[in-house]
């Protein structure tokens, strides 16, 4: 029984916001259920110094979670002078995912960057970031193609993310905080709407997983993330 | 005339919206027309090392901005390792300001910490932020009456602040920031709500103010912020 | 009864030393009773990245305190990895209140930096910052001309600037450490010598203060300034 | 045809040194063909403070890279003055798979810290390290026990890991640089030697992979742990 | 023939200021010729970390430079975050050589800072903060006696230092910054006023120095060390 | 009788493996009894900004140890964000020390950067890595030439260091960490195999050192330098 009284592979309520704030070329606001976080999407027209001259573009998130957008206050870590690792970890994969969706031989020489702002936290939100950034850059690509500075969105597929994990022996999808804090297993997956990975990252937290597990949570997390692929197409067609 | 339109005493459309997110003591979203922020209060059972056995609290202040709040993007101060001077100066107003607002002697050694992030920013961000962390540092007091931990609030007063300015030769309040990037000269003014003053910054940004220039503005703070007083009312009993 | 002794519009003995040390384009040790501070002015031949190419030239400032400028030993910001918050709010506020001295489209691609390094401290460095480093200001720019790298000086204006507060209920101009630590309010006054307002900080330490503390404040301030005016005068001549 | 010329199925030579070092309370330097690590084991007779008065005991990892370990030179990270996201991340993952390897609870409040030092890179340096650094691990338990600090050593399985990858469409094991720089899929498996899986984490760099290539990934990893396993223990009893 | 027209022997004007600044328990202004420092020595009831409940005391250095206090200005080292090697180096060496000089065991758990700040640079820095600073602690050592924390003063020795160098062939004394940017050895000897030596730093900046100049050097740099204890004893005894 | 049971003037066995790893274009083990280090040296096609386009090269150096090379672990200095003063001072001098080694104007614009990191700590860190590192610098002096990118190397001559001390009333060369701990006076000196001398660096540990001691430290400094000599030729040809 999940505390939320939710089925195994029943996801929390998504919802995706466009132009949720003004000046950013993409900008989304993304809630899977309590977990809500602001993802915006901003070109500049260069790119970091190791592609300077190759012709093509590059695409590079960043993380943060407001102080309090926890159960308890987290410092700031603008004022402890650096981010902390679960940050540049989740940075990392933000990027990593998103970069898969485009073909960065065709963007020219820009930059996107996918900031992704965790307003309240409820476990989830690397997955809901992939998401909800994917949108913005959707968002941000068309920018470009509409104000000439593309001539076609290079975009190549959509990416979504969903958690999976063991919870209470049970393999369950998109875990809440509740859920994530106690699971023996938390699995990560990133898709593409081809059907492809693009990564898993799977953690026992407790004991170890075995194959059986590993199999039913990708059988969830591929369910899971057909859905996020309706959300989103929904939202980019609102 | 204003490039909004509005009148010269004339603020823009002001909103406060209480319980914005679901963990802090206080928590609230801020209006002051396209500039965005939330201010959370945080309640925390101990006092800095200063204060240490003097049986008193303490109120701290934190802001920040997210990276695309703005026209172009900023860089994000986390990820470069140390918050600007603009941002210094602006938190330790803040937390001057609203330390205005309570009786430290009576709060007990608690330190309750006000976050103010923006999220859309258009000019007269430091003042949305006190005049909207007032309101989440209400609550937050409120919340220490009513788990017991205090016997009562120590409110002594409301705080709230404006920014006026000349534009154009005219004394004017409320700047946007169409009117903040030329003004000849930005004051913030903060006042409490039995009329007193707790700080007032004026700053020349072209040609030096004269004293006439100086009373216009004072009285243009001194009317707009008794109706920052009249929606901060309102807020709280609504 | 000021714990000076003086009465409540004199300031202390205030010296103005040209020259002090010998390799800086301009450099003062400028005296406020037992506050002391050495003000260099030094010219770099280039300007910082945001004006490359707008021809014109930048006036910045940076504060230091020796550690044991103070009564008991403040840790070393070099040595702690940062300057604090209140040093960064000074700076910036000399560096303000400076460039309104000089008609910076007129300065070439120059920067000057204006070093005030505390060498004993007691109430008014800011200010003292401020006074001091307009001569060394004035010698810089002269020191451009001398060199044949400006036809003529782009000075516009001397500025100054007094400390002025509320002490023991009585409006009282200068205020040294022993006023300063316990004034119920303090606020900071740059003018011209022309007259007008650069800047104007005052802060409420205790209650807040009223319209009329307000309106003494300023003309203790214009008062001692004009006083401030006539010794930069007479340095500059002698 | 992979560049080395080996079996898709087949690891590199891999040894395993033990009381490489003098110092530490275990010291191992391993080897995977020309990527060497020193992996050392120090014991501290203290916890984290959040784990104060639990009455248990913690493992943490820290990894390094001398700055000419790799074919051209990298900034040192000491005098950067930070670790780089790679390094946070792959240390986060080390200190996570070893923390499997341990009944914490069993520990005593000891913290082990086990440090990771890349003399020569060639690829697959993070599984090389939790690898060697079990075998370090367990030493240092030992060390515990001999010493009387601890009645019977806390460790519960063996910890081994390798990467697979699919290289030129071929799923290979144990990638060294030569394919790790050119694979499409990367994926870093750490299993214990009872046969469940500690972390999996795939990641496709350039084309997304399907679920039959996963499939023949695990299955090589399992099989090339299973030879780590043998490796360990025969360097344990050596 | 040297630039200032000195003798091989001859130091430069050496003048030494007690109680220059008002707040230390000891303040000196050392001037080497143009080359001027303020010594403070900080009195502080407590000890390092690794000396608690040892019973001794401890003294340790700190050293800066104002940022014109040289030919061109250098950053300052607060604004850029940390300490250069150059200046480290020094400082380590300031706390060795007066740490020579009193008996730690009979200071008591005490702290003495002793802060070196340049004003004014024209090489020989360092010798002058040693020969300055060892005054400034004979003041605090003598405050402590006098203000009944310590019954005697655990001075054991007086410490001068002196820079000797060989420069266009001559081996000389007390290099000025002409000299010392020149000089193909320069070699900084501190002493005790028994005679022994407490540190000796010769470094080749050309050509290697042989053992003949080295003994000329060692010649130069006791004689004239021994014209600094005179001086520290007349500034004592002044 | 030292503790090793050596005679006063006896150095540890002192071993160089040249090509320990494969990347660097020098790359040296150097052993000095139990105390290990890597000194690798890099070439870099460019040279620091203060010598751009004044046609000559650089020789810098780096130093750090493994967290685990000393009894009891130390911070990593990577994590704790800085270089130890420590660390700072030894790199420094290791660079001005190999910099006597070569004549820059025929160095051409590269810039050879020593690595010498320490894989195990028993004393002598320092003049192990002068030592090492000039046959790590020769060997990428050497490659400079093969690869055709200068017409001769342009080494001018080697240099060796040793540590000399008084230990227990008497001179002795080369001192262990247990001799290194306790010893009066520790003595590093830096020669070349011209006979002069690079760098002299002499510390009083607890009383003064006279100019008897010194005489005899040096003479035993000459000594034990002219045997590292040797062994450095030996490897060299071997």
């Amino acid at each position: 029984m999940r505390p939320s009284g939710r089925a195994p592979e029943q996801t929390r309520d998504i919802r995706i916001t466009r132009n949720y704030t003004k000046h950013a070329e993409g900008s989304v606001l993304i809630e899977f259920g309590d977990t809500k976080l602001i993802c915006t999407a901003s070109v500049e027209n260069n790119v970091p110094r190791f592609l300077k001259g190759a012709g093509k573009g590059w695409i590079t998130a960043e993380y943060g979670m407001l102080p309090r957008s926890t159960g308890s206050r987290m410092g700031r870590e603008a004022a402890r002078g650096k981010q902390g690792g679960r940050t540049v970890e989740i940075q990392r994969l933000i990027g990593r995912s998103l970069r898969a969706a485009v073909d960065l031989n065709k963007l020219g020489e820009h930059t996107i960057t996918i900031d992704c702002d965790v307003i309240q936290a409820d476990g989830g939100t690397r997955t809901a970031a992939i998401t909800g950034g994917c949108v913005a850059l959707v968002d941000a690509l068309n920018h470009l193609v509409k104000t000439g500075r593309l001539k076609a969105s290079p975009l190549v597929q959509m990416v979504g993310a969903i958690s999976v994990g063991v919870f209470d022996g049970t393999p369950v999808a998109d875990l809440d905080y509740a859920e994530d804090s106690t699971a023996e297993t938390d699995m990560n997956v990133i898709m593409t709407d081809r059907g492809g990975f693009i990564e898993i990252q799977g953690t026992a937290e407790g004991a170890p997983f075995d194959r059986e597990e590993l199999d039913s949570m990708l059988a969830l997390a591929k369910q899971s993330i057909e859905h996020l692929f309706d959300l989103q197409k929904a939202a980019l067609e609102g």
